[in-house]
């Protein structure tokens, strides 16, 4: 994206290029069918259960006037909003913690002024997001997201850590208070007694372990060996809300002598309680506030707006990387702009409004791209299957699987990078195949795998449509009429569920990778080549990697430091802002460009991305992939963000193998590789020849710079 | 082994062949030097906690009149008697669940008697063991361990997994007491009301699960990709027992408000305290018991006998499966001897006998063989290393690392097949090099990675000796004098360590193996044949696999249940022993006779084993395999008991890779391969002529009666 900051431009391109695919982004949902639940449901936990989680915080916090009704009712509101005219679909909304952490501290300054008090603290929140809104709408029109692209993946990593660091650390404080007497309540009731209290603390130990580790496997279940295919795919889908359920079933089974408190659920009031609507009429106390707080609410909205504008760009940001090859155009002017407006319309009703968030952003891609894999190979698996009943040859087949890829890309505009994805991999394979002489003989599922063909011919495709967030949003909707049954899910499957999503959004950051790097054994650092990962293991010298990664943890931990000040802590956001001088002004003094490219590509260091055209659903596969199934894909996707590149095949798979030379192909890779590996396949080259397929040992490559520390 | 009923025949024969080794068997331990101490540690665990804690039961079930003391002394008594003249050193004795069993019957028995009471019950049971005693000498002179190999894989199998059932059975009994009120125990103490019972259950089930699953996890150090090599070294040799210390720690973090009684500890007298000495003058009770009981003893004890006959042999053979490629001969005859005067000496102290154990004693082996690799490959290291330095060549390399590896096998006493394993695949690797054209070129390390060849090319070994099984019965020992340390431990940690048992001793059983096969989906049981499999998975329909497994584990079933009738639950192991004649007549009209072979290779329908010879240090490698590390060497002797076969490697190694001529070579598995098998191996080797390095898809072997089922 160009640095522009003519007024209105960036509003029109990203209005421009949405509303070209705005139907195609209705089609394409309704066309999934009932496959789109599984990442609505998916998507749908990951937001509601954090929001219900800040709602229970912030009732505490601010004596009862927000609850996880306000929180859930803004989450809804601005989410169906933004689904339905907002830009990027892929963007998820809702009530984050630094929200939380803003509000707490506007009413502990509101309740102690005479003049305002708790009874006026709704009224002066609308004010601030009055401001707050005005902030965004001239950030939005000024263009100041064009400067997006200077939030490198150093920035964008460190945030992603950070907030899984919070996660993380809301997630131990809850355990902890398991084990002591919650302020609100009554320390003299039978379950707070000290043995009820122990039991209970242990109690939420099991509960909490129990579901983030059965929801961290049941994640990995399409790899699992056990279990029919549809039951694998069932569990993988649905397994974390299926866990949340078995769980909270888990804490009903002690019964008998255990006291009601036990264990500890969700506190929430009812919507239908008397005193829960009283916010929603807040816009007629507006006029009642002071005029001094009225423009003293500028204050606290400039913090907001800059988190706000940071947050959400950044969320977007990293739902559309780059690997996730997406094909629609992004809308961030458009989106910061309709963020305004969202967050006026909350102010007015009295509910915190809610921004882009993360890890559950790209947690939504993610899941879509299993979706459209999922799409394109039962299509292909029907159609190869088909011709296989018909004696087809396998030149035959693969002709008819072309076909059938291409139907599924209406309208059919395609350009010479779109089609390659599966034409080349056709013809080498139909070349091999020549060579094991059985072209034109008819193949049968023995020799020719249909399922595991398919998936290594199918590219990392993301299903990009509006309806699963517009799903997802209405379902948080509906958490506001299922209080009675959400209240009966226990606060330590809640924590559990923390822990979960902090780790769930660790594989694929290369800060977290780069990290356990640090950590691996010398002689264990060629396992990390033997699988998916980033250019830097390869071109960037080990020493250079660890003063970078230790340079990027000392600012993790003084942002994360920062965050435990009592009130500058909202200022954090500014530090990762801070972020963007020091990358592009600082590092270049202590690091080679070389490396420092491979190891944060900044976008205006980089080549012009491929121009987005007028595709509708053709495809414009940029980085070619081989997935071999579900679980290969999620390695694919969650692994190697940033360049997707495979040494070496790890799996073994059918005797219609595909020769070497299409993995050295260009395609692979953007970059050259680097001379020392190139040298190395130079040597191999010829020891490879006359290796039967029981050769045990093949495939490696060791460059040294793994090896030594400079 | 030959079946021959001539009396005294095996027992010379076991003696002169272990006589042989004797001196061998101490130097060979004392050579080893420190590293002996973790496998005796692994073992001492092993062998200690269950005893103690069959002693906590058999104190609850005869009113204090055994504890953990006595059950200790025997194991420790037993043990270094055992270890210092019995025959096999390999084998683990210890006190077993059916001798407490057995011992539970005869005090309910003798304490209802007016004439016995329980002041003579031990008196009485030094009678049964007297009887027993005498049985069992009949039986090892008489040569009835040379129907031994009728114990084919079916037996000893089933008997291992229905071990591993009551071990799991105590585990899960062992937490649901963890809730209720202890049978022995004051109810009114403040630690039994029911909010510190459940907060006590809640406790027992986080110290439990805990010690399991990092028990589990430390076993598997050696692969892990953090920390350095001795350190993963450490934890995995040194794991299991630390976890013990450490769970047992955090058992006492939460001390302020909490009973001293939570979590439920361990409980036993000390050896000092007074009356802990009471059984150690039975022998003068004697002759006071009334001559019926004496002639009444001999119907327990011909159950204790055969149940002793049949638990010791299986335990020996097990230790000493043909995949560990043992050099040592077996001594089945004199070892029963040897019982018969154990059993007599325990009953005379007033003590439970001891017999070999499952899963200790192949536990015991498995444990040696990751020792014996581990001193092969330092030396191997080192010399590669060494010949590096002076610029050597690939051939000079080599050759340096088989006269170091001779140097080991000292003395010199080659055959043609002892010197095998290190030379033809030097030779080949050679060979490959000379193809690389680099064969007098000096390499370095990058090249050549000395710590994968040398693991590439080590078989598997087992170092042989009785100084670890000496050790850890002195330490068993040990225990009754520490008994005020092992006090501290929680019971719900022996709970926990009990399931780590159950699930230690599952991989490598085939049949437990096969009951995954059933459950595995059609489409992934292509990845069995990826791992190292054993040779029913190729050669026998998925069909057949089925019919037998099921039958198998109906079988199981019921073996299972006659355990939980009361008394006569004892008389299990004749449901096992009934196992040899169904085996042998019943079997071969259901199933082809060479499915039988794969599915259960009984010993007496296959060729005759290499006949032990001279050898003293000299290596008969019998299944010469790859080790890759010592991770893959676990796999090894674990996944695949049976025939060790590799179809391919999973692994991509280094440069300096085997030719597939190597792995198609005889020597890697006994059989031929199925027709099936060698055909698809004929139509791919076209096809893989050209492949580079780094070609994805190679070695897979996909035959079709695993996709099909019948």
């Amino acid at each position: 994206m160009e640095e522009s900051f003519v007024p209105f431009r960036g509003i029109k391109n990203d209005l421009q290029g949405r509303l070209k695919c705005y139907k195609q982004d209705w089609t394409g949902g309704f066309r999934a069918g009932f496959r789109i639940l599984a990442p609505t449901t998916y998507i749908f936990f990951a937001s509601a259960i954090p929001v219900i989680s800040f709602g229970e915080q912030l009732e505490r916090d601010t004596d009862g006037v927000l609850t996880a009704v306000q929180t859930l009712a803004s989450t809804a509101l601005c989410g169906i909003i933004h689904s339905l005219i907002g830009g990027q679909p892929l963007l998820i909304l809702g009530v984050a913690e630094p929200t939380v952490i803003m509000y707490t501290f506007m009413f502990n300054f509101a309740k102690n002024r005479p003049d305002l008090g708790s009874e006026l603290f709704l009224a002066w929140t609308g004010w601030v997001c009055v401001w707050t809104a005005i902030l965004l709408f001239l950030l939005a029109i000024l263009g100041a997201c064009s400067i997006i692209n200077r939030f490198t993946r150093l920035a964008g990593e460190l945030f992603g850590l950070l907030i899984a660091m919070l996660f993380m650390q809301e997630a131990i404080k809850g355990l902890v208070h398991e084990f002591r007497i919650p302020e609100r309540e009554n320390p003299k009731l039978l379950e707070f007694q000290p043995s009820w209290r122990f039991a209970n603390g242990m109690f939420a130990l099991v509960l909490s372990f129990g579901l983030l580790l059965t929801a961290l496997r049941s994640r990995k279940a399409r790899s699992w060996r056990y279990g029919s295919g549809s039951l694998r795919g069932f569990i993988a889908d649905y397994g974390v809300p299926l866990m949340v359920l078995v769980w909270t079933a888990i804490s009903y089974i002690p019964a008998g002598n255990i006291p009601k408190g036990i264990p500890r659920r969700l506190f929430s009031p009812n919507p239908w309680s008397p005193g829960a609507y009283e916010n929603w009429t807040v816009m007629k106390d507006m006029l009642k506030v002071p005029v001094l707080y009225i423009v003293g609410a500028f204050i606290p909205a400039t913090m907001i707006a800059v988190l706000y504008y940071f947050d959400h760009s950044v969320a977007s940001q990293l739902a559309q990387q780059k690997e996730f090859s997406l094909r629609k155009p992004p809308s961030f002017h458009y989106d910061l702009l309709l963020l305004g407006f969202l967050t006026i319309s909350c102010g007015l009703l009295g509910i915190p409004p809610a921004n882009g968030v993360i890890p559950q952003s790209p947690m939504h891609t993610k899941s879509l791209a299993t979706l459209k894999h999922q799409l394109l190979r039962n299509r292909l698996v029907a159609t190869a299957r088909q011709c296989m009943h018909k004696n087809a040859s396998l030149g035959q087949v693969y002709e008819s699987m072309q076909e059938a890829y291409q139907q599924m890309q209406t309208p059919l505009i395609y350009q010479e990078p779109s089609s390659r994805g599966l034409k080349e991999l056709k013809e080498s394979t139909i070349q091999m195949a020549s060579n094991m002489g059985n072209i034109n003989a008819p193949v049968d599922e023995t020799v020719f795998d249909v399922e595991k063909e398919i998936d290594d011919l199918l590219p990392v495709e993301v299903k990009e449509q509006r309806l699963s967030n517009l799903l997802q949003a209405t379902l948080v909707g509906g958490c506001v009429a299922a209080m009675p049954l959400i209240k009966k899910i226990p606060t330590s499957v809640l924590w559990g569920y923390f822990a979960f999503m902090a780790i769930e959004s660790l594989p694929g950051n290369q800060f977290w990778e780069r990290i356990l790097l640090l950590f691996t054994a010398p002689s264990r650092r060629y396992k990390v080549l033997e699988e998916y990962h980033a250019t830097f293991v390869e071109t960037v010298p080990f020493k250079t990697i660890a003063v970078f990664t230790i340079f990027q943890t000392a600012y993790l931990v003084v942002c994360f430091g920062i965050t435990w000040i009592p009130i500058a802590g909202v200022l954090f956001p500014l530090m990762i802002m801070l972020l963007v001088p020091v990358r592009q002004y600082i590092l270049p003094k202590f690091f080679k460009g070389a490396h420092l490219q491979d190891l944060d590509a900044a976008e205006y260091e980089e080549s012009p991305a491929v121009p987005f055209n007028q595709l509708q659903e053709g495809e414009l596969v940029r980085t070619a992939s081989f997935a071999d199934d579900g679980e290969i894909l999620d390695g694919m996707i969650t692994r190697s963000r940033g360049e997707i590149r495979r040494m070496s095949s790890l799996k073994l798979t059918s005797s219609t193998a595909t020769p070497c030379k299409e993995f050295q192909s260009p395609r692979f890779s953007d970059k050259v590789y680097s001379p020392r590996v190139s040298q190395l396949r130079g040597d191999l080259s010829p020891a490879s020849v006359g290796r039967g397929p029981f050769s045990p040992r093949t495939n490696e490559v060791k460059p040294s710079n793994l090896g030594k520390t400079g």
